[in-house]
């Protein structure tokens, strides 16, 4: 398959401009109603911080915070590093448009195909329907404006979970399903930041709401994904005053997990 | 009380030294075996950061990313003030020693007594035995080098959580107690991010290993803390060839949620 570059691949591809910084852009077909996904964003400013740490290629914890909301079009990415060890390297970079800042990122870098030490594993993976008995997102009768952003995947929610579109909200909080790339791109460290981005919000199985903007995600890649689908649990238990937590853990197509997440948001 | 400064107030105070940048110090007495306690150095941080925004006076998504080991010394402190919202602001900080940075932070500010919007909890406060009943941390048998830290809180283990002081390790990655300055001092916004890196590591119940170094901690304050006792419950899932993350939830004297923790760690 040489010489196919896949969306994900273009949409966050940035160009070099000298000291640090990089000429980006908000690629439109990553939104939900005009405003650009999060994960999509942190995925441009890694692609530009990933590169000055060449010998610590995986992001094992990637932290944004979002302090204003970007628009699709120009920016600039300015990136540094902090410092790069034998084991680590530490590198942050902001999402800029107009000069103003709209993502910052701090990622600690390691390689996880050299991690050695004990494993204990406390919890084992959920057992969800297959994808063929789960609910496709974005399906015809959802909003016109949801489409752009879920036909980039392939991403079906279990049934228990799709109760929200399908029926109404099951009052527990929690989004499941499987998702990849609609266009065949397999999974790596990189985009498990975006597919911890990428379900519904889990509060929309217990109330209506519009917008759940994100203020701040962390993710921990854990291990590099198998090839094929990945599974997602997206859970919330602390929904105080219109701020939530929502809490998010990614399978690959072997069972293990290869990604935690959480995140801080608010809604509208 | 006026006039009182406590231990935490004092020892991580910091002096404006123009252009957001501070003189601060890591002082003694906050170490395990030489190495500065990590919520103790974001603490100090933070001291600084958050006077750069004081229309919003609460930390509430705590970022920081570990490059260096700090020591007992001289330091100073780099801040920038990303962005200042109606709402929110965004800040980030790093603190140096000898030119090299040690700790960075990022921080999403607010004010959590104008916060509004739907609640909805999901799960209560788990039952633990009273603080009476409970196990000191740092007791005579523990070993000298916690003592210095140790001696700075009144910090109690569960019983069935104490096992791996004294008996043997529990064979469950969790650690759960009470905890509360020794001087006196009420708990506060700032000092949850301590306390949520104050308790022994979950996994000394998996298995005996030496120091647990973090890599990242993130904490996100929902509630300001009523005064009192707070509350901890730390857990592991996924330790994965040497690399783990520890999720932590603290409760106030009142049985609120007032903060969630997770930090990615490695043992040694």
């Amino acid at each position: 398959m040489a010489g196919v570059t896949f969306d994900f691949d273009a949409d966050t591809s940035v160009e070099p401009a000298g000291d640090g910084r990089w000429v980006a852009a908000v690629r439109p077909g990553w939104s939900i109603a005009g405003a650009p996904n999060g994960g999509y964003l942190v995925s441009t400013i890694l692609s530009a911080m990933g590169t000055a740490v060449p010998d610590h290629p995986d992001p094992l914890a990637v932290t944004a915070h979002f302090p204003g909301r970007a628009d699709p079009g120009p920016a600039e990415v300015d990136t540094a590093v902090v410092r790069t060890g034998r084991r680590h390297a530490t590198v942050t970079g902001t999402l800029s448009q107009d000069g103003a800042p709209r993502v910052t990122v701090a990622c600690t870098y390691g390689d996880l195909s050299r991690t050695e030490g004990p494993s204990h594993i406390a919890e084992s993976r959920p057992a969800f329907p297959a994808p063929e008995e789960c609910v496709p997102a974005g399906g015809p009768e959802a909003p016109g404006f949801v489409q752009d952003f879920v036909s980039r995947f392939d991403l079906r929610l279990t049934p228990d979970t799709a109760r929200w579109a399908t029926a109404r909200p099951s009052g527990v909080a929690e989004m499941c399903g499987w998702i990849r790339f609609a266009d065949g791109r397999e999974p790596d460290p990189r985009c498990l930041v975006l597919f911890a981005d990428a379900f519904p919000p889990s509060t929309f199985n217990l109330m209506e709401s519009s917008w759940v903007p994100t203020l701040e995600l962390t993710v921990h890649v854990r291990r590099r994904p198998a090839p094929g689908w990945v599974q997602g649990r997206f859970r919330t238990r602390y929904l105080i005053n219109g701020y939530l937590e929502e809490d998010g853990e990614l399978w690959d197509a072997n069972g293990d997990l290869v990604a935690l997440s959480r995140q801080l948001a608010r809604i509208r």
